[in-house]
């Protein structure tokens, strides 16, 4: 019944945890993953930008601060699941878009609708900003993923997490995505030479394949 | 690769919390839920066998101590989502199942593949020890609730969850459900008179619906 | 040494709890709360717009994000020391963007540094994006606050907190700040009726200071 | 006042946390430990099954899923008190069984008094039904154990629970015991190859002795 | 092997929580409940000395920091299972003093083990300090149970806690407890006014008693 | 208003948690640390006492009990700010005894006030006392940062803190100083000698510095 039902429901994320099931030494809310985004895709956007290239950073904001709203209505769906068919996948993500309209409808006043409609829809398209938001997002897997990997974590899903955000990173064509292959990457390899796990090994497979 | 992979696997069920993302005074793990279910099942059965109706004890162990198990695979989708459609219901319940044939498929021993075929399939069938284990499984989001309702949570969730449960055990014919109506639900209402939330009025209303 | 050491710090303030000591039915990590001051700010700007203020979406996205970071260096310092004296507040102001300054010399590559001083310099200024900026902090706590008030905790905190945001909020000249107060607040105060604590009358006493 | 305070008590035992004082990654309640043991306890009688014993699922299933209820009156007494000397052990034993008794007593309808007293008797006695509990009790304890031992943990309690619980299990009379040393601890001991305590060690004296 | 094996294992107590089972909306550790017995017991020592009383200050030291160490070694027993019987009582604390023992025999060095065997003995004893700890341990009891009881928890333990406490401060013969009575005990049953649960009432019955 | 509001408010420092932000394998109240530090100084003290020093055990007791009180009025500043400048240094000191010298006026009875205010005080002076608090102190931290050294947490921090206090604790000048760096350390040290960091070159290198 209004924005402020829009705004309270914002604490809902500080208590939906990430990767559940698993063991992990830290857990992290997906307000908490939201955030981090949020810096990456500052930065990546920072370096495009030094790149020449034009960023809409009202875009940004938009798509990056909202990318995971809607779990909020469809909770935490493990990544196998939402994978297991392009047809199971498209039906999730109409059910979330059907969920987010009617909060909406239910819960916006006419004329802040649009903007609503614009700002929860999904944002990982093809402009800059969407590959942003993608590689951002996948950035916090490799952080999330190298933070128990570096402690010694043997769960299988640390690494596939880690690997598969690693090869989906790579492939997206970005000024920053250069970057972070070669400024940022190695020096995260470097501290986890410590590990029990041979996190160089993983990496240099997934930089590969 | 055998047995133990199934054994260890248990263990994430303890790190999955039911109703993610509201708040809640006291939180439950996808195990300790299943370990309630158990116990309900059991008294229920025992009220059935007062009756002289005839129950499968094998069948009730395997069907309750397992119910929940394919979240192992699928994670924690809310209710509305599977109740959105007929379809995607279908869909996700096939999903399960085949992520549970897999891991069979994969890790069970040839000698014992049946066994846990039969196990883990979904057990709310319509014969007795199915129903109990709807009837069970009800119960302990009555309880849950009740539990939240009683120290004043007002998140509609909890309200919806301890109604909708409600009306779906009374559907359920069993002599468990009638001693449970009027020997067991009385004295939870009666406890909890002393909420800022009108049990009692909730509970009526359901049971007239 | 490098972005690496900066966004691998980010993951600290999910570990800095929001005042401490005081008993809270919901924790917040800083965060979380950071992530909620985003939303804020962006439905609020959202609303300069629509009446006809132009946003500096780049700025706001920066100072939104960053507002919190420099809590890594000194810690989590209470509310009535920073308003002890005039002088205290200036020499810990003067110490955070000292640690501040020092952390990008050493960590941040030459071509980023100008950057990096520009995000992580305090925000609230006296900009459009700076005062939308405070606004959406206060907000966070007038909901962190009305959280508390509204489960029964009588810890005095809570409404000094509350009663001080929003006084604040009120003194700002923003078309948002009309709309909070016409649309939003009561909504919040008339969902806080059912607390055994008198929002509504702080809220009245707190609106006519 | 009826079986309402029965089923509500359930929900202490998520709360009593066991192996408490010493550092663990990770924390067990007694509901969820007592799920696992009837998981186990279910795979195990099947094992005994195929091997042509009969077993009688009613009575494994009532004594595994009570079997630590008592908890809930005496607490959690560490297992060097308890067994400090035959006559301490018989005193709390003797304590415990007077807690469940008046619980029973004092709560359960006539009716249901005599399936209770059956229910929430101790289970472990010589029957092939008693020894799988206890197989089933002990190799929740190596699971346990083992899940810290694996990630490092030095604590020599944790030593001293695997080997116990082996010692224990190995002495017992089961088919399934065959299947478990031969089938199912290999892989669990293969799988700690990598930890800095040589599990392979602890486990060849505990099968030695 | 040492005094580091006795410094070390003081940790443990931060990790047993007392009142395990109930519900409670704040956990209390052993070491942390210590902390404030020894907090109230320093100013029932100031009452006691400006009433002209003799306080041996390094008795009063060594008795209220160590007055629950032996939990270390038994664990945390509830409250009914020792007042079961006095022999079980007696029992129970002959194996904590003989684990006590056992330690100081294993780890302390010859020269300090007069001072441990002293300091790790029982000391509530008839002397100014042994009564003054018996009602500082009280006084928790009624500060944690007054804290759920404010707050609306509605366990019957709090209540019996709360109440047996104060019974038994009430008979012990000091200046401090006058002090209590007359100056503090009107101030926390003011404060819980708001309260659902009547606790001047509760109070009452128990000072009348 | 009265000796209530003091001891209420006790409980606080079961809230505040040391060392936030960086990552913990197990953390630690202020108030839990606070019990530690009067154990330590027990001993200490004994070993003073045992080399013919004489002890103020009931200053010993007052400035061991308070010594981290006032972190209730200032909260959790971080040492790095703390350390800054003596000059900031100097006025966080006078903010803290201004928020202290403000609770007693408001709170405690007039009879007590001189008692609270000597106890409150800052108590690491130059006497035989004092200086066994700094010590105590500063063994707490290497406890804290030893166990996680020992678990292979890679975190700078926990290196920097032990071996901080190890060399301000060289620098003492007590008996109990010999005997910790002789009889204690050593086993301290050894039981480090499997963990991934080198405790013990960092042990010597602070003893050499």
């Amino acid at each position: 019944m209004g924005i402020h039902t829009y705004f309270q429901s914002l604490t809902d994320l500080e208590r939906i945890i990430r990767c559940p099931g698993k063991f992990k030494f830290q857990e992290h809310s997906v307000s908490a993953h939201s955030w981090k985004v949020i810096q990456y895709a500052k930065t990546l956007a920072d370096i495009e930008e030094s790149n020449g290239v034009t960023v809409d950073w009202k875009k940004l904001y938009e798509i990056t601060s909202s990318h995971d709203y809607g779990e909020i209505f469809i909770g935490d769906i493990k990544t196998p699941v939402k994978h297991y068919s392009l047809e199971l996948r498209a039906m999730l993500q109409k059910v979330e878009e059907g969920m987010v309209e009617h909060f909406i409808e239910e819960n916006i006043p006419e004329d802040l609708k649009h903007i609503f409609r614009r700002q929860l829809r999904e944002g990982k398209d093809d402009s800059v900003e969407g590959r942003i938001l993608e590689v951002a997002d996948k950035m916090d897997q490799i952080y999330e993923a190298f933070a128990e990997l570096q402690r010694g974590n043997t769960e299988k899903e640390f690494i596939v997490m880690y690997r598969n955000a690693l090869i989906k990173i790579k492939q997206v064509k970005l000024h920053c995505v250069e970057y972070f292959l070669q400024n940022i990457l190695p020096d995260l390899v470097s501290e986890g030479s410590r590990s029990p796990i041979d996190i160089e090994k993983i990496t240099n497979e997934a930089l590969a394949s």
